[in-house]
């Protein structure tokens, strides 16, 4: 239908006819001289319908010019030309085609609202497909495009071959909640979609697959937040007779060829290695951004006899710490501002958060404004800026509590801080977290539950040694961090039955559970499962950041709302009784709210 | 863990000392002197234990070599040699690794079952991993890959864009039965699983994308032959801006290039094109196999007016047909065997097939045998002896029923004669099949249904012109056919949308449900959709044929079984009460048995 793209034409085609097709993106009608700038894919170029062309018919070309509305759908046959007034903004500012036939393929009704008028995401979502049409939105998109085309490629050209797993499978009530499907064929029971195809890869290894991957869709029925999705797209990969470098070394790879690839940058080589112990004392996270330079210093050593109540009892505590954060020329910041911080802080578990702006630290105690100072004893004070390494125009702020809660809340203060006070570096800054602990204690459910995911090996190779210290336990994890996102995680998993029986032991998971659950992965780990590990990229949350957006729903082409909803086909409905029938089940109807006075 | 693979050790290895990493695929101790036949995903190479090796401590690789039990996981690290006793069967057979050390990796116990049993279709599911793991089924899995391998390498240099749409989205209850998905935030409303992902892609070309494809799961709750699964997986293209020769053009060339890469096969440039009409009077399929040469011949004007009820009373129909089909050289058949293909075209709608074994054409009556020559005047006889070209040694079929009832009955019966008398000749025969019938009609529900889908563009373009000649109207859809299968179908579709309201209501969805159902659509179309049409291919399907194996199953690394089961996890499942509660279903109690006597 067409014979070049608009976006396309250059100075090279002038005096040729080209037939071009797209959207009318600006049609204005000057009384007998008509312009139309005619958007596809490719970009905008202008179209003039003229009377003193030297075209035949050019009246009637005119005359449907002039009828031409904004985004109707248009082929238009015309010459190219130099143009007298060259516009710089567009690549194809040096020409315009001058019309010799116009046909309206597709008139375009007036639109609900337009681009610019910056509608709320429910409007968006509702008429998705002229979001999407927007430049900005298929940029976005062809991001997504060009970041999976170049990981398929990388993976395609290094072996790994490409296997679908299925996604109506058994539900397994480890981790997040499954959607559900109900079985026609066999009423009572039902299929669930897979939250990953975890349990599936593994067993492709065992079926001797050596390197698989997968662009895999998974299914999570969680509250949605501004990251999440109920559906998400992730690159599964999984290694037969490998050990971790294996498989660090190869995904580091692949992510750093991908980066080159979409977006002419060289990240670092190699990524940093922290051990997660190590994040979460210098940064207070498990995925730290090491483009904010801030860590933390932790100073209970150094208060464990001072007056500071919260202090000296946090510093003397078995699991406690006490850490201290220099922000940088921050204490210019307002009592109001680091209120912000604190409230921040709090919902992190912080019970208050103390603070001390440094004017001059030559001046000691002179030289710092701090409700707290006057708890400090001269020595501690200087010990303290002397440790932080604090500067006039700092601020330094203060976190105690247990170790893990301390080290969460100053994190968020952390990454709070950096963003306001514009101490984030532009760039990429990856590295890789390693030894995660094995087990999270959980209070409530008083039993251990898995920090990864119950088929992560611990570092140790032997089952009573893992037995004897659950507690301190580390696991063979390991996660990909890039500015400050978990963009990947993995680790070796366990291939021995043995082992993988102790750690549902551990997990609370008796025998029975374990064989009802999982039974078919103890038993292909029984006939022949070779070492085997692997890792998973969240593939949303790459392109989220490739396209410098912040939601993944930029770089879906159909997500749903926060409330789980599609805008546009109305996903979910209401399904009539006699088709639920088919499937054997029935809404149950809701339950009388307690607050209503029962009918007497 | 590894420097080489098995299957890749060749003779220009000789001395050098290598790592592999494998399963024992055989072992024989032969006191003192072990074999052990080590298989990777690559091939399989001999491993020597031997007590005369120079290395060091051989004593203990001995002892651990004669251990070693049919599957287990080894790492053996050794040296290449010279073998003496060529093994000219497998590719690695003029060497052997002499070991220095062998690592039990992963002992495995006795297997359920060995390949070489041919265990039943249920036991190869359940240990799915244990047949995959054989050299047969890693061949046909890895022939899947590449297929989808050289698809997405042909469709991103030809910039086609790779957009996922979802999983989880709306009801739409035209064509097959879909799953539902109970939506756990919003009570009583149920998501579903796309059967293919036709309205978003129509969706993507409104929104400006241009080329789109994706290998997209579909989901159809319907009975399971062998070749359907509840889900199944199609490479899905949309074009804007096109008209048929477009997709067409584009399908072809990249079919071709697939069966070139994959393997090494020309097909036919360009492929035949024929009607749907043509294909049902030639073949009497939508999806003719052309490997099979048999045509049929009608001789309803040729018996008209002879004295053998059937054939004059549907010859003189108006919907009539009379289809002669010779089978060369089937003279031969018993009258068992003819009486075998009556009934299988009794299952298409079939009364009766007559017949007529040829012994010699010339000889007129006295050259044939057959029970309805009676019937037939000598010039009659003559004439269909001529019409269908017969020869001594051949058997003509007669079928005659109503146009269509006939068409596919002799269509199966030509078929089943081509595969039983061995008449399907090897290779690849490719065809296009267009010009579908735009509507059938539905006698039970009195009305209209669409052929193809309700979005299938008609080849007139006027609204009243297809009203008026509904019955007889084309459409703009084609099937791309390969040795009988259809491998793909599409179509342009409707672009506007008083077109498209107008085919909904020739289907009797009437303006009220049509906007219900699909108002998305609609809208879409007012608001400047482009004229657009796409296909989808089968990949199962696909590739179980370059597979060459008639299964689906074969290449799908996880299928579900007829009865929609996977005996490897056991889903579906029955789930606990609590957690339908949180998605707001029950399971119906079962229906009383209708034949069960009630209780008093």
């Amino acid at each position: 239908m067409r014979t070049h793209f608009c976006g396309l034409i250059d100075e090279s085609m002038i005096g040729q006819s080209v037939t071009l097709c797209g959207w009318a993106d600006v049609a204005r009608d000057l009384g007998g001289l008509c312009f139309i700038d005619l958007r596809d894919h490719e970009g905008i170029v202008q179209v003039v319908a003229e009377p003193d062309s030297a075209a035949e018919g050019n009246a009637a070309v005119i005359a449907t010019a002039a009828q031409v509305g904004y985004e109707d759908c248009l082929r238009i046959t015309g010459t190219v030309r130099k143009r007298q007034a060259v516009n710089n903004r567009v690549p194809t500012g040096q020409v315009e085609v001058v019309a010799t036939h116009i046909e309206v393929l597709n008139k375009a009704e007036p639109l609900p609202f337009h681009a610019h008028e910056n509608p709320g995401e429910d409007i968006r979502l509702k008429y998705r497909y002229l979001d999407l049409r927007t430049p900005e939105m298929q940029r976005k998109m062809r991001t997504r495009t060009k970041l999976v085309q170049a990981l398929r490629r990388w993976l395609d050209a290094r072996g790994f071959q490409d296997i679908e797993t299925p996604i109506l499978t058994k539900a397994t009530p480890e981790g997040a909640r499954d959607f559900l499907v109900p079985a026609r064929m066999h009423p009572g029971e039902f299929y669930a979609l897979p939250q990953s195809p975890q349990l599936f890869k593994q067993i492709l290894m065992v079926a001797g697959f050596d390197r698989y991957y997968q662009i895999a869709r998974c299914f999570r029925d969680e509250a949605l937040r501004a990251d999440r999705q109920l559906e998400f797209t992730q690159l599964d990969m999984e290694f037969a007779w490998v050990e971790e470098s294996d498989v660090q070394d190869t995904a580091e790879a692949m992510i750093r060829d991908a980066f080159r690839d979409v977006m002419q940058v060289e990240l670092a080589q190699p990524f940093p290695r922290i051990t997660w112990a190590e994040a979460m004392r210098r940064f207070g996270s498990d995925k730290p951004d090491l483009r904010i330079e801030m860590e933390f210093t932790d100073i209970a050593e150094l208060v464990k006899g001072c007056e500071f109540k919260v202090f000296t009892d946090w510093a003397n505590a078995e699991d406690g710490r006490v850490i201290a954060l220099r922000a940088p020329g921050a204490a210019s910041l307002s009592r109001k501002q680091i209120d912000d911080i604190g409230a921040h802080a709090a919902k992190y578990g912080a019970k208050g958060l103390a603070w001390m702006k440094i004017e001059d630290p030559a001046q000691g105690r002179e030289g710092v404004n701090s409700p707290i100072a006057k708890f400090l004893d001269d020595a501690t004070l200087a010990a303290i800026l002397q440790a932080t390494g604090a500067q006039g125009g700092d601020l330094v702020l203060f976190g105690a509590a247990a170790y893990n809660t301390a080290s969460e809340f100053m994190g968020a203060v952390r990454l709070k801080l950096g963003k306001d006070l514009g101490l984030v570096r532009e760039g990429w800054a990856p590295l890789w977290v390693t030894d995660f602990p094995m087990f999270e204690w959980d209070d409530e459910a008083q039993r251990y539950v898995a920090l990864h995911h119950p088929f992560t090996a611990p570092a140790v190779d032997d089952v009573a040694e893992l037995q004897a210290n659950a507690k301190t336990a580390v696991s063979r994890g390991y996660d990909m961090v890039l500015n400050g996102n978990e963009i990947g995680g993995g680790s070796i998993r366990i291939h021995r039955p043995a082992m993988q029986s102790a750690v549902f032991e551990l997990l609370g998971i008796d025998a029975g559970e374990a064989q009802a659950k999982f039974g078919f992965l103890l038993d292909a780990l029984r006939y022949g499962a070779p070492p085997h590990g692997g890792i998973a990229f969240g593939i949303d949350r790459i392109a989220a950041l490739m396209a410098g957006t912040e939601s993944i729903r930029d770089v879906i082409a159909f997500p749903k709302t926060t409330g789980a909803q599609c805008p546009m086909t109305g996903a979910p409905s209401p399904i009539p009784d006699a088709q639920l029938a088919e499937v054997h089940v029935s809404v149950r109807p809701k339950p009388a709210k307690v607050d209503e006075p029962a009918a007497e």
